[in-house]
């Protein structure tokens, strides 16, 4: 902030009440009060303009409104794009996001056929099979329908790091764990369509397929679609994102994002899975006696630290330790922190709203003594379900499952204050 | 939906169970179906495709994942521009949007010089006056204090339609009240601030100063810090918009937009409030006896149908008539919707989560019989305060006032189905 006197102000008529400070005393007493709460002053050399930024923005006309707002030309928050191929995919950076809402255009991607194009005037959703009367619904038929909206989380279900060795301790938050975005989504509940086209009392799954060039198709319990399934148009208010099913998608919250079948085009109703590649060669998770875990739709409860976390640095004093945990099961209800690799824990605070199947804030204020320090989350769910250790899930699945790695990530502070993933846990 | 086999794809290896069904079969189905329960099958006839949209999605390799998302071309959300001026303004299309998110690039604007261009490495905020330390933030050093992240609304006081005639009966809900927009914001408690700088206990009013050209100034009880006030830095997870106050702003919730002064730049502790041009000029309420309301804050309980509403088409049948509604007093306990001009009220039903401050959908199944209908809704809060009636409005108020319309409006339907604003009420 330059310097300037209250005189061009018209609002501010009693500025006189004002102590005369400068600069300088401001810097010097701000430097006496944060030495008593540990926070350091930051940022408060000075620094020239930036080109096209006036010294002082109150001596320059802004701009004008317009129909669609850009963010600030200082701010380039990205996807991590892992793989730019058709079957691809990009990540949430999860380090830059504070609270629990992802920018749509910041929600990650997993697709394997690439991002169809579709024209929403041309666009159906056929349901068939076990019915008393098969019907092909258009986008304005299904907004017809009552619809309901609520936030949820969506995960890959691959997402984290493997279970193998991990080797790289240079990766963030959104390398890691950045297949995770949450969104207020809006849609027709399927169990609507169902009464719609009279459902069979018989039928117990349904075979969802996607009009993607995957034709991604994944096989759903009834049972799902009577509790909160619903067919999403709508995300974070508008309309869904290309990448994210545009126009309507099938939305299973807190089921693994590949069951969440996009650009939805057909439900065909049976009373047994289809087993479809998804959910046979893909999807499934051996274990270690040989046979597999098929169907584990659900995402176990999940937290991680998304500050301090690579590539941050931490000066001794207090920080705003600070993440995501979240359960497909229900809600979060607690979420443990602990310093010392596990050794202890201590509960952090939870930020409201604390929904249903929906990622939930947490902080917790560290005072960092300096030296080493390992950082670890520890979220139990609704059921008291309890994220694990990484040698609990190893012990439980076997080494070769390659999805639903739900373990405690570790964030190791070395002793010169420089935060890297943990890759020895 | 072109026909297709089902050969194409590798997953539906249990395709031949599904009855063959034609398009035609589908469509006679759906139409016996739909006068069952009042939903006409809409959009079924056969469309061309666009250019450039292959006629089978299934068939084409789809688009890589990129690091930012973009809009499908077929959607184009966009804010009402009411005057594109420095002191204007442009409102949320909250007749396209569902649920109570509002995406932060359709997030209303209003400012009175323009969006300044800040470098945020050059932005600090001074907090003076009545308090033992004088301090000066960078944005890193707001950033180190725990942070807390909550989803409110935020609406122009001068939302609304005049009290005069409204005399035009072709205004969308962006156009009557699109000054109101919802975001999940992060920031720091101003309270911790005025800790930090050791705040006098004498001290009762604050002044906040923006860095914009109109400096907007105005003056706020010291109470409004320690109970829910923050200098919040981010919007929906990422950082604030330029239109917002990037990079930050005081957030007041509940309260009237202008009091949330964007781009903050000073604030200033008193004994007094500081009697700025917007709180004597602007932003008070005429009464009809000759006084004004001064620092009128709170953003009294109001509801708005947003479908249907002009410039939408209604047929005979079941509708799910849906709006918002909001009180800066704190939880909406209950909104009541009208059909015939507020004679006879039913319950809509609320859509979870109700949270403080917030904006909550509701949801009204309307069995619509055809001939002129009047859609009104009316929203009570916690506090028991009911939205009044127009009527109600100007007699306690009288006809002067520019600011806090929160009467009940309506949506006319003309006996052919079209919808208009109600002029008349």
């Amino acid at each position: 902030m330059t310097d300037k006197s209250s005189t061009g102000n018209p609002g501010d008529v009693n500025a006189e009440k004002a102590p005369a400070i400068t600069r300088r005393d401001a810097i010097v007493a701000a430097g006496a009060a944060l030495l008593a709460t540990g926070v350091p002053l930051l940022g408060q050399t000075t620094v020239p303009p930036s080109p096209g930024i006036p010294p002082d923005p109150t001596k320059v006309q802004g701009r004008v409104p317009t129909d669609l707002g850009q963010r600030s030309s200082f701010e380039k928050p990205r996807r991590f794009v892992f793989r730019a191929l058709p079957s691809g995919e990009s990540g949430t950076p999860l380090q830059d996001l504070r609270g629990i809402v992802t920018p749509s255009d910041l929600h990650f991607e997993r697709h394997h056929g690439g991002i169809p194009a579709i024209d929403p005037t041309n666009y159906t959703l056929l349901i068939h099979g076990m019915c008393e009367r098969p019907l092909k619904f258009s986008l304005d038929d299904l907004k017809r329908f009552p619809s309901v909206s609520r936030i949820h989380f969506i995960e890959c279900s691959g997402n984290g790091v493997g279970l193998g060795p991990r080797t790289d301790r240079k990766q963030t938050p959104q390398q890691t764990d950045g297949l995770l975005s949450t969104s207020e989504w809006t849609g027709v509940p399927l169990a609507l369509l169902f009464k719609e086209v009279g459902i069979s009392p018989d039928a117990k799954w349904f075979l969802a397929e996607g009009s993607d060039a995957a034709r991604m198709t994944r096989s759903i319990p009834v049972e799902k679609a009577f509790d909160d399934a619903m067919i999403a148009y709508s995300q974070n208010g508008e309309a869904i994102r290309p990448e994210q099913g545009y126009p309507a998608r099938l939305l299973l919250p807190g089921w693994e994002g590949n069951s969440n079948v996009k650009w939805i085009q057909r439900i065909e109703i049976g009373d047994a899975p289809w087993m479809t590649r998804e959910e046979t060669s893909k999807y499934t998770d051996p274990l270690a006696n040989g046979t597999a875990r098929q169907f584990s739709f659900v995402m176990d409860c999940k937290s991680l630290i998304t500050f301090p976390a690579y590539p941050n640095f931490v000066s001794p004093g207090w920080w705003d330790v600070t993440g995501l945990a979240w359960s497909g099961r229900g809600k979060v209800a607690r979420v443990e922190v602990s310093t010392d690799r596990g050794r202890s824990w201590e509960d952090a605070e939870l930020q409201a709203p604390v929904l249903s199947k929906c990622t939930t804030r947490f902080r917790y204020l560290w005072k960092y003594a300096g030296g080493e320090a390992h950082l670890m989350s520890r979220a139990t769910d609704e059921t008291g379900y309890v994220q694990p250790t990484h040698a609990e899930l190893v012990a439980a699945r076997g080494p070769g499952t390659l999805y639903h790695h739900n373990d405690i990530r570790c964030w190791k502070v070395e002793s010169d204050g420089h935060v890297f993933f943990d890759t020895e846990l």
